[in-house]
């Protein structure tokens, strides 16, 4: 029994799991400032990215601690060394969402989304703040299942992307270009986050069970 | 000295150039591929996409050996864990270089670029490929000035991407929505190919200076 070293992995896993709370809620928060053209929620948002450096900071500290302290061997390193690329998955995944933020400021006061596609961006919304969600969820439980799982709410963001680009190309698009660009934009960054949200579950597979999915999948076979 | 284990680490920086190459000479015929809409070359490079995979594992079980059996300290344990995060990066790259790839073959016969948008991506691309082998340099050579000088070309990307978008915005596109919708995403991946070799390159500050550019500059002060 390495009880130290799986201690510090679950305290490293718990920071990693508020950098996902942090992300989830600024992507909640930019969704909102989206749909409601609302500045100051957007605003509130670029103010405070200082708090995701404070976290990943620490993130980093305590992986750095567990590879110098607890001398990890085999398997461990690969545990402790998917701690840095996890931190890395959340931190873009909150950059992904400040650009969500951007794009409602600079449209200000006029909505950045056409009517028509308001729809779409709720629903893309509200399935990437699940995803962060989820990704907490399995960092605290490293639930094997409950990691590939991720994958569905991804797929479902790819097919709502997939319609949105339909709208854009196939209708008459009457909003004109400018609209279309910050869609397509837009569209892309809700994709992105969900994108990373998944490669997260993928190395809490690799925590829980040693394998990759693919690896998992066939030994299922 | 520790002999070995600077070997070792050059031995992995080699790796990382390797996939600098790689991901260099794919976005340099993305990008044909692209101008001249030919499929033949978009073809090629999405068909020899195992290639970097190949290079990914070996610089990954490289940087993993090296945690394993020279047991770096401290400023040691940085510059291994940064070989994983510049792996990760330069891979995204070629992720991006291959985006490019599939939309000139998803457009084919047709070319995906408008005529007067053609001349931004020839010089993104240039500038791309230069920064791909820049980044090779600088893995080799550890020359911190000279990494931090990769920020002139990405400065140059996103001067054209700003360009570009206005090119989109103001004038009279006549070219549809569905050409702006590709132009806006191709540019989106050249400018995300830049600021990975950036990243790149800040990291390899790191590993020759034991400080981030910020602290050079503040100490430079």
């Amino acid at each position: 029994m390495r009880t130290v070293y799986h201690e510090q992995l679950a305290d490293l896993n718990r920071t990693l799991g508020d950098m996902c709370e942090l992300t989830g809620a600024t992507m909640e928060h930019a969704t909102q400032a989206l749909l409601q053209a609302d500045l100051g929620v957007a605003e509130q948002l670029l103010a405070d990215r200082e708090r995701m450096s404070v976290f990943a900071a620490e993130a980093e500290d305590k992986a750095f601690k567990l590879l110098a302290l607890q001398a990890p061997v085999a398997g461990e390193l690969r545990e402790v060394v998917s701690g840095f690329q996890i931190a890395a998955d959340i931190d873009r995944m909150y950059e992904l969402a400040l650009h969500v933020a951007k794009v409602a400021r600079l449209r200000h006061p006029e909505p950045a989304l056409p009517e028509e596609v308001r729809g779409y961006f709720a629903e893309m919304g509200r399935l990437a703040v699940r995803l962060a969600h989820g990704a907490h969820g399995v960092l605290d439980t490293l639930d094997a299942e409950a990691a590939l799982a991720l994958g569905a709410d991804d797929d479902a963001m790819d097919d709502l992307h997939r319609h949105l680009f339909s709208v854009l190309m196939d209708r008459e698009w009457p909003h004109g270009v400018a609209a279309a660009v910050d869609v397509t934009l837009l569209g892309r960054y809700y994709e992105r986050f969900a994108d990373h949200a998944v490669a997260v579950g993928r190395r809490v597979v690799f925590q829980a069970t040693g394998k990759t999915p693919e690896q998992l999948l066939q030994a299922a076979d």
